[in-house]
Order: structure tokens, then C-alpha cells, then sequence
């Protein structure tokens, strides 16, 4: 069967960490790029239905044909599917994104919300992200998380994805022999250090930024943020069924009224 | 203990639904509404870092003091938490909305996402949204989706939201008598039917609408839908780890390189 691979992000199609992605994916099959025409990083999961959407046709760095739209990373996926390409879409890659996604991450990343879309659409959904050190100055590398990415999606179409689930996959910025290996991960926990910065405008009138320093991470063995910490790629099978199922029992003993 | 409740919603400050919740929160303790200025309907979980929020004063149609942003739902909470209010918050409640928050709904609403950022802050965070019917014309009536919520409120302030925990409360649109109670449930499976319109504008350039029918879902015993179709507020707790466990074995059962 000739694989149609849907390549999208969220940090715009002209996006370093895209073409790396697009490239890489040609082994596995047909390629469509579709995503976003500028970055829609930290913007959660969207389904935009109060304005209508534009795509546009343009080329990649490469030259390589692909489409843009001004919705957000999950309206990809959903035009996609809802009938804006001809041809059968099998699975969706979204990424490289140029940081990592971890932990309380995964709601907001625009990244894995094109995924979580894809699982909601029956299809294998996986992010990309890699974990490059902060204040990284000049271009990143994205050879080694893109290979990576070609490794995982060869794996997932000779397994077959679990049904509802999709995969949040962090890279380690390491060669390709640094990289240990890959590890299955657990959702681990992100720690925030967000700051409130209040400023005023030239008219005395205030106004605020959500700032601080880059979130850090719980390393704690087997979770994703572990696997990155110690040189493993990390594979995290996500569902978007969010019961927490422990607490049923207790909030069902509760008196209500 | 004088319990300081923070409201918010993603239909924006004025809508009519917010009103009604703040009102009858007043009977919980001291209430602060910082919401929205603008619709976020289906927007996602977004943490607002590419640019300064604004926050203004207003009132709402009662009279009330409130503030409105230009951040989405769950900037509202990041915004409070990070110090814009000087009064310590003990619990967060988004709503009301005026539609279902069901499935997968969770992860675009708007409504549950404020709710999944007071989680995130360790705080009780509790969404309320209402079942009304699809087409209803005229004023919904918010009173009895109110006194549910400040019901709810009362029982986890009663015995304490289990760690990491927030509460996604449906309520069916019908008179206080006639709603039959409340059932804690687990997260049901949306049926979305979305499709796509394509039109051309003045000057023959395509644009696209993410239209179609109103999603619907799977009436299942014990779930959100379920207690709905059967005429009881549903109270489904949500949690942010979204590993799929067990999704781990099999995939660590696979050869990945």
C-alpha cells in the first residue's frame, strides 16, 4: 500500500523543523504538507468554526509543494479529512518542534494537538518535538529528531496504533550516536516557573505579560522527562479519554444534596 | 475560612450565563469574575506568551465589578494565580456555558480548559455547562444549571478535590423538579459531524467553513451522555495525565529500531 503521510506543526509551514519532517517522510511514503501560516505555539486545541479558513498553495525551502492555512495545527488535520485533499490520508506526522513537550505540556502544544485531531479522526496521530537546550543560538539540527521520527512511524505502520491513541515523542539534542535508544514512557510532571510582568504603555495604561523562566521537569524514572534526562528518546502513547478513573469511586460515596 | 471563588468563562464577561454563576456563587463566598472581553469558544487550552494581555475594569449588568482580558479562559486563571489579583483564590468555576461539554469536547473547550488550568495550579476547578437544546430561540434560562453548580461547589468545598482533579458538570436543560438528580460518570464518545463548505469570495479565491450538524454522542450507561439523555447532571472527573496505560505494554512489546 503506498502510505499518504500528513505533515503539519505549529510553529508555521516555513518552519525549519517542518521541511527536516517533510523530507524524512518521503521514505515512508506520499507526503501532503498542510499547516499553519504562522506559529500558533501554546494555543491548545482549536476547532475553528466562527470564521471561515483560507489555504493557500506555496513551495518550501526545498521547493517542495505545500499548502497553508490561517487556522490553527488541529484545523490541518480537520481540513484534511473533512475532504480539502482528494486522496486518503493514513497518518499524521506534526513537529519538529523545535522544543520539547512534556508533562502538563501536551493540552496546550499546539504540536500534539494536530495528533490528539488525528486520533479523534481514527487515524495514527504522532508529535515531534525536540528537547534543544535553551538559549540555543543559530540553527538547530533537526537531522537526528527526523530520522528519529522516520524510525517511529515505520514501527507504528508495521504494528498498527492502538485504537484512540496517539503518541507524544520527545528527542533528546544529541547526535545520532549519542541517542541511547528509545524508551516508552508515562506522562511525567512539568514545573512551571511562569512569572507576571506588569509594564504600562506611553498612555500610563497597564498591561501584562505571562513571562519567566523556561518550564523544568520532574526526572523521575519512567516518565517522559526521565527518558530525555538520561539520553533516550522518549515515546509517550497518549488517549483523549481524561477520566480520572481513581477518583469515580470516591466522588461517588460523596453526599451531593 | 472565607472562601474567595474566582469566575470565568469562554463565552466572554457579558454573557448571560456568567451572570447567573457569579450570582449564585455569592452564596459560596467572595466572588471575582475575570473573564474573557471576547468568545473562545472551541479554543483550546492556550497559554498566552507572544504578547502582553490587556485587563480592564467593568460591571457587569448587575452592577457587579468584574475585569475582562484579551487572554483566553485559561489565562484568566494563569493571570489570578500569577499574582493580577491580590486575594489569594481557593476554587475556579467556568461557565456557564450554553452548550455541552461532552467526549472529546473536553479538550477544545474553552470552558473545561480554565478548569484544567486551575488543576495545573493545584486549585479545585470546576466547568459547568448546560445541555440546551440545539435551535432553541429566545433567553436560556440559567437558574437551575446555577443552583447545581453552587451544589457542586458546596460538596467538594465539603470534602476536598482529590488531588489533581477538576469536575466537568453537564446539566440537562430542564426545571429544577424535573432534573433527577446527579451521577458521577466517566467520559463518553462524541460523534462529531462536521463537513466542509467551500465558497469563493468577490474576487473568485476560495475559502472553507468547518460547518455541519451539531456533534451528538454514544448514550452509554455511566457516562457523561448517558446521565444527560437520562436527565441528570453529569459530573465527570477529569484529570491531566493523559497516558494511555494501557497502551504501554504492547508498545513496549515492539521492536523500534
Amino acid at each position: 500500500m503506498n502510505i499518504h503521510v500528513l505533515v503539519t506543526n505549529d510553529d508555521g509551514v516555513f518552519a525549519p523543523g517542518l521541511l527536516a519532517l517533510a523530507q524524512e517522510m518521503r521514505h515512508i511514503g506520499q507526503v501532503t504538507v498542510l499547516a499553519p501560516d504562522h506559529n500558533w505555539s501554546a494555543s491548545g486545541h482549536v476547532k475553528t468554526m466562527h470564521r471561515p479558513l483560507r489555504v493557500k498553495d506555496i513551495r518550501l525551502e526545498d521547493g517542495t509543494p505545500a499548502l497553508a492555512t490561517d487556522g490553527a495545527p488541529s484545523d490541518c488535520v480537520a481540513l484534511a479529512m473533512l475532504g480539502l485533499l482528494s486522496e486518503r490520508v493514513h497518518l499524521v506526522v506534526s513537529g519538529i518542534n523545535p522544543n520539547s513537550n512534556f508533562g502538563h505540556d501536551v493540552t496546550y502544544s499546539g504540536t500534539v494537538t494536530a495528533a490528539m485531531e488525528a486520533a479523534i479522526w481514527g487515524l495514527p496521530g504522532i508529535a515531534i518535538s525536540l528537547d534543544s537546550p535553551e538559549n540555543h543560538l543559530g540553527l538547530l539540527d533537526y537531522g537526528p529528531a527526523a530520522r528519529i521520527a522516520r524510525k517511529v512511524v515505520a514501527t507504528v505502520l508495521d504494528h498498527g496504533m492502538p485504537e484512540g491513541v496517539l503518541l507524544n515523542v520527545n528527542v533528546p539534542y544529541l547526535s545520532d550516536d549519542q541517542i541511547k535508544g528509545i524508551k516508552i514512557t508515562r506522562q511525567g510532571l512539568r514545573v512551571y516557573r511562569d512569572s507576571l510582568v506588569r509594564r504600562e504603555d506611553p498612555r500610563g495604561r497597564p498591561y501584562y505579560w505571562i513571562g519567566g523562566e523556561a518550564p523544568t521537569g520532574v526526572p523521575e524514572e519512567g516518565t517522559d522527562f526521565g527518558a530525555l534526562a538520561a539520553s533516550y528518546v522518549s515515546v509517550t502513547p497518549l488517549h483523549l479519554d481524561l477520566t480520572a478513573y481513581n477518583a469515580l469511586e470516591d466522588l461517588g460515596s460523596w453526599q451531593w444534596e
